[in-house]
């Protein structure tokens, strides 16, 4: 079995329970058909099990260096990155005008993550570039497009985001980059930026990237911010690399996970010129910025997920392998021992990891489509409703896989035992490398102050409201198997307490109190919606079971099974939790920064 | 602050929520008072903080190396063992017979727990020594004591316990390590022993194994296992050192975390005698390693609490001293930034992990406290009656620990953010280490087997009824306060929950199904458990208010308002968890193998 994909899996979510079919039937899209899509994803998941998987534990083992000033990392690497770009997929994630694939988005996500699965340190360098190439795209102006994209497009060159700095990580209101415009258009840019991905590397000739800073005297706060395009090395006007920027690298940070990616401090203009081009308007930086935040944020909960993906797998065929005790009714010492599989407990774990895992993947390429039906559909009235709902998804998106497939990961070790909390296999990695998406592209705080905070209430609720029409919609799609309408009728309750909750926070007047509980509420919020996406995958499995192959029964059964022990084991846990934002509670609120300790 | 132990909170804990007063008023620790056990804190605590905590991020960076068949340890380990042998600590945990220092045991787990939270690694060596020593000390011959104990008491040489092999791990039925008898008494080992943490080290001039073989022609499984003690090098009659016995190290594991502890693959006989001495009778070597279990097992519950505590301090530390962000309320950029402990998230994850640890510690407390009554106890009545609590304690003193230190040891990484996901801060080492803790010494699985299957059953229920009558001794008292009513209500449904819920499995004839949710019922009970401690610990704390120092408001405050989380955010689920137990769910018990992937 592979490591790193459930092909029958992607089949089940894209054509039984999603729509990818009708996809790509449409124009956008019409280059594609089921058979080509396979095919893509037969090259995908050889070049990531033969390229990018078997380096993941040498590269984790053996980080890139800082020697000189600048940084070295492993050969395998290079070798792998080339083997994605010579098979074409660095183009993947972009549309034809500009030398993409054009491939749906939700297509783009499940190929991407067999990379992420297989070795996501590499892969953090293909995601910052894709997002990078797409925002000068949006909001580069056509010099700008002119010289950077196609090799950013090509994967010649990486991008980086740059918005942290040591003094203002999830504040970006007190960024002190300073950008000074220059005569001839250009900014000279001054100031450090910290926590970068990728911002130093020796895998590409340059690195392109996009800062945010302060251009001196305009409005304070997150109002003043514009975004730069920042070149490593200037790029001359018929393509060809000029003069370095002046941009040092101060150190490499070390992370406890995707030890593969530096991730730098950076000193911009600090002992010479750092010359860098205004990316759309003045003052328009964090708008422009946050244009492809949406996606950032799929791709980070994606990352949760597949890096979860990884231990559920590699724990289920160790399951499955290792003998090891007997059954509880007959230990007799001379019977043979069963595989642990046969557990009981370690059938839990396993459970426990399927539904996290599948649920939350369902979730991404369910978000997914949402992107690419807006793509290709005329109706603006829908759009703008499917915009909203995305924007309700989307620090679910981010967080639910940032908690619960870690949650998965630890599991993962758990089932190995004392071999997975050994560097020799690869579980532990998994669960280093997933403790970072709590923390990147907006903390679990942050999303949680987003969703309670604005997503509930924007335009009076009304994302919400378009997410119970769609939950209703998947309910009455369900009430065509009577097995499924226990679940029907929890989801139906859970989403009332939702509303419930939601009405009593916005009921209340101290604004700080009423989100003091906001991370619970995500979290609740999150079970709720992954519940959901159960749901719309038993429906699958019932039709499937009633239509499908005769083979497939097992597979059936097993998503049958996931949804029941997600209803069963897990949603009862959001309710208790959505209790105790509703009732306002202030027990952490009011205590005082003294009272932890008495002192 | 100190970043190793809250001072003031063990205090409280002793002297205020247990009974450390009345156990130093008994003959058998009247060596000592609250003064002198103060002077040893302060000694301990000065040994920590300089020779064991500032060496804790070197040797995890520096692991020790297997060179040539030997181990190499970085100097500092050694140099910390021996100022923590030089101050007379190495006998902190033996009686006065044989060289101790004859301290309450829960007098040594506090103080052990400094040196477990400054460097849990070099601790483990230690840890391990006072098992043996404590078992040869209970079950050996006369010469055998004679010969090996003065220097193990003495910290001179180390110990460790060889259970596990590569085909067994929690499966001890099925270990096949041989020990031949010989002419003269003693046995000839052969076989290879997997996991023996301290198997191999430059730091003692011998090694002691207690290690588990089976005599050929003697029973199959568990009843046919015996224990011996192999020393790495053979003693002389005068106690000078003789020639090496045959134990090669076949290889170091490399872990995730604690990687400053070697854990080893050894072979024994596989080139030369390996002779060792069998420790009590032939076959009864389970029950004889059994013989320290409750204390072993109470020790990792220790080991996960004071990492924890590590991460605790520090981010609470860090939270109180790092700017960043604006109230919710008026975010104007012009008014400098707060510290993040003033945010209501953070709270929260600090709350979380005070609440969290502080109730473990306290049941660790508790625990020992037992351990220590028995000793001085005439009452044969009542001895019994602990015994049979504490048997029903230790699975939860074992793994509520090991499961929700680590989730402490989680959040304290996202206090610190991206800073916390680096090497460069401890917080995310704390977090690997305790990742351990649910694996050895018997896993999460086997624990949950223990509780349920075993513990809770035992004598028709006798422990679980001593349970009801110590926790409602608690809430008698308890109701001296009215502000604690609330909590006595909720913990006895708790506790009437969880009777009904073990009647429902007792009632199951499938003794797989009836088993099949144990590990979920051992975190329940596990919760009720420590919300008993939190009660505890709010009488306590009531107490104080009414008649303590007004200095002492602040912390007495914190203790409430930690009661207060703990009731409302964390018993609810274990009421949802208990309820699925009860329900002799068998969504993850009738899972096949296949049906997890349909293949």
């Amino acid at each position: 079995m592979s490591m790193i994909v459930n092909r029958r899996d992607l089949d089940f979510m894209f054509y039984e329970a999603l729509d990818l079919d009708n996809l790509l039937k449409s124009a956008r899209y019409s280059d594609y058909d089921p058979e080509s899509i396979d095919a893509i994803f037969d090259l995908c998941q050889s070049i990531a099990e033969e390229e990018f998987l078997p380096c993941a534990g040498k590269l984790d083992a053996n980080e890139p260096q800082f020697v000189d000033g600048a940084v070295e990392t492993i050969p395998e690497v290079k070798q792998a990155i080339n083997a994605f770009k010579d098979a074409g997929l660095a183009t993947s994630g972009y549309d034809a005008d500009i030398g993409g694939m054009q491939l749906p988005w939700m297509v783009d996500q499940a190929l991407n993550g067999m990379f992420v699965c297989a070795n996501n340190p590499i892969h953090i360098y293909l995601f910052l570039t894709q997002g990078v190439a797409n925002m000068l795209n949006a909001c580069g102006s056509a010099e700008l497009k002119e010289q950077y994209l196609g090799p950013l497009v090509a994967g010649d060159w990486f991008g980086t985001m740059c918005l942290s700095e040591p003094q203002a990580g999830s504040s970006l209101a007190d960024i002190r980059t300073k950008a000074e415009p220059m005569a001839d258009g250009s900014y000279k840019l001054t100031g450090t930026k910290m926590w970068i991905s990728g911002g130093e590397q020796d895998l590409t000739d340059n690195i392109i990237h996009m800062v945010l800073a302060k251009v001196p005297g305009g409005p304070a706060g997150v109002r003043g911010i514009s975004l730069f395009l920042v070149p490593k090395v200037r790029v001359n006007a018929d393509g060809s690399l000029g003069e370095r920027n002046n941009i040092a690298l101060a150190g490499l940070n070390h992370k406890m996970g995707c030890r593969g990616a530096t991730n730098t401090l950076l000193n911009f203009g600090e002992g010479g010129d750092c010359i860098g081009y205004l990316v759309g308007n003045e003052n328009d930086g964090l708008a422009n910025m946050f244009h492809m935040m949406n996606e950032a944020r799929i791709s980070v909960g994606m990352s949760a997920v597949m890096t979860a993906l990884g231990g559920y797998l590699y724990s289920l065929d160790y399951a499955r392998n290792r003998p090891q005790g007997r059954p509880l009714d007959n230990k007799n010492p001379d019977l043979p021992q069963v595989m642990i599989s046969e557990h009981a407990d370690i059938k839990r774990m396993l459970m426990t990891q399927k539904a996290f895992v599948e649920g939350a993947q369902m979730l991404m390429y369910y978000s997914s489509q949402i992107i690419d039906q807006q793509k290709i559909s005329q109706d603006k009235r829908q759009n703008q409703r499917m915009s909203l709902l995305l924007d309700l998804l989307t620090p679910i998106c981010k967080s639910w896989p940032s908690e619960y497939c870690l949650e998965a990961n630890k599991l993962a070790i758990q089932v190995l035992g004392g071999y997975g909390y050994t560097r020799e296999y690869p579980v532990e990695r998994l669960y280093r490398d997933n403790r970072l998406n709590h923390i990147h592209e907006g903390t679990w705080g942050i999303q949680g102050l987003d969703i309670l905070g604005r997503k509930v209430q924007m335009h009076n609720g009304a994302a919400v409201a378009i997410l119970r029409e769609e939950v209703q919609a998947t309910i009455d799609a369900a009430s065509a198997y009577s097995q499924l309408s226990g679940y029907s009728e929890q989801l139906t309750a859970t989403f009332d307490q939702i509303e419930q909750t939601i009405a009593a926070v916005v009921g209340c007047d101290n604004k700080g109190l009423a989100l003091a509980n906001a991370t619970i509420f995500l979290d609740a919020m999150g079970h709720a919606v992954i519940a959901w996406m159960w749901l719309k995958q038993a429906i699958a499995a019932c039709k499937g079971l009633n239509d499908g192959d005769a083979g497939d029964k097992d597979f059936y059964a097993g998503k049958l099974a996931a949804t029941q022990f997600f209803f069963r084991y897990e949603i009862p846990k959001a309710c208790t939790n959505l209790e105790v934002v509703a009732d306002l509670d202030s027990t952490c609120f009011d205590l005082t920064a003294q009272q932890f300790l008495g002192q």
